[in-house]
């Protein structure tokens, strides 16, 4: 397959979009991050790359803490606003409705369909950004996202970012765990 | 909106689908990952999450390297058995036509439409996996799945994993750091 190189750069398709969510200042703040994942199995831990500018940073390094908030399609407009618009300039405190679990400083999105929880467990220094190493303290999920105990994806109905747009989960390709058992080289 | 608590558990949705590529006893082997995501801007660098119980680990350990490749959907099939078949009974050295770029360590799948070389540079003990961080070295893109420079995500059409299926990236919901702006609270 013919190639180009493009040289040293941040890059993965596709990524997900969250809104993660700290405390500053004694009010809860919001910002728009597509670079998230998961980071472990046993403790349960997710991974966060925050700017270290953002306004966002402040909380985190403050409080040890944040939340992840996965919104459905029907919240792509506050989205994209959270990422476009800085705490620095706005108070988005009273952008979405908020609820606590266990953490007092991880503010939770009443109306996103996923609410995670996270106890900073490490904070890597990589340059522009720093990497937050979050323990799962909790996972909150809309009643009517379940199905048979566990989150539904389809009816949670999540943003998949492109890099340059909000799309909805498409079609199957295949099941997981299933499509390569079959497969001989 | 009404909630359940499930508990501390690994959650994140959507999920990339890739593979990882390393070198272990002078040959290349590949894993399927979906724990993976960007961690920096400057210096370019993606977060991998690997269970140190895996083949691979064995691989970027020893040569602090390893590959991100990303598979079009016509890959699934590829792409499941890594997924499913270990390193450690089966020889997965052949089941792609492979080539080298920077790193002579960091084996990157000719048939896939991106491949990230990667040099390690931290590796982060989180508990059942190792979440190493890579500086990008350099990006591989398919030569048909570019448009005006930038890589293409729709002639890509990489692999989105909701937690059982792999799936097409879907219906465009809205354009990004556009739609947010009108948004008024």
């Amino acid at each position: 397959m013919e190639k180009v190189s493009l040289g040293p750069r941040p890059y993965m398709t596709p990524m997900p979009t969250v809104i993660v969510g700290a405390t500053i200042g004694g009010k809860p703040n919001f910002m728009t991050v597509a670079w998230a994942g998961v980071a472990c199995m046993n403790p349960p831990m997710v991974a966060i790359a925050i700017n270290k500018m953002r306004y966002t940073e402040k909380g985190i390094l403050e409080n040890k803490s944040f939340s992840v908030n996965i919104p459905a399609a029907k919240n792509a407009v506050e989205v994209d606003y959270c990422g476009i618009v800085s705490g620095n300039k706005a108070d988005k405190s009273k952008v979405f409705k908020t609820f606590y679990g266990k953490l007092k400083t991880a503010p939770l999105i009443d109306d996103f369909p996923v609410n995670i929880e996270c106890e900073v467990r490490h904070t890597l220094d990589l340059g522009s950004h720093n990497l937050h190493v979050g323990e799962v303290i909790d996972v909150h999920v809309a009643k009517e996202c379940m199905t048979g105990g566990v989150p539904d994806t389809k009816k949670i109905d999540p943003l998949v970012f492109s890099g340059s747009d909000y799309c909805h989960i498409g079609k199957v390709i295949s099941k997981a765990f299933s499509v390569g058992k079959g497969f001989k080289k």
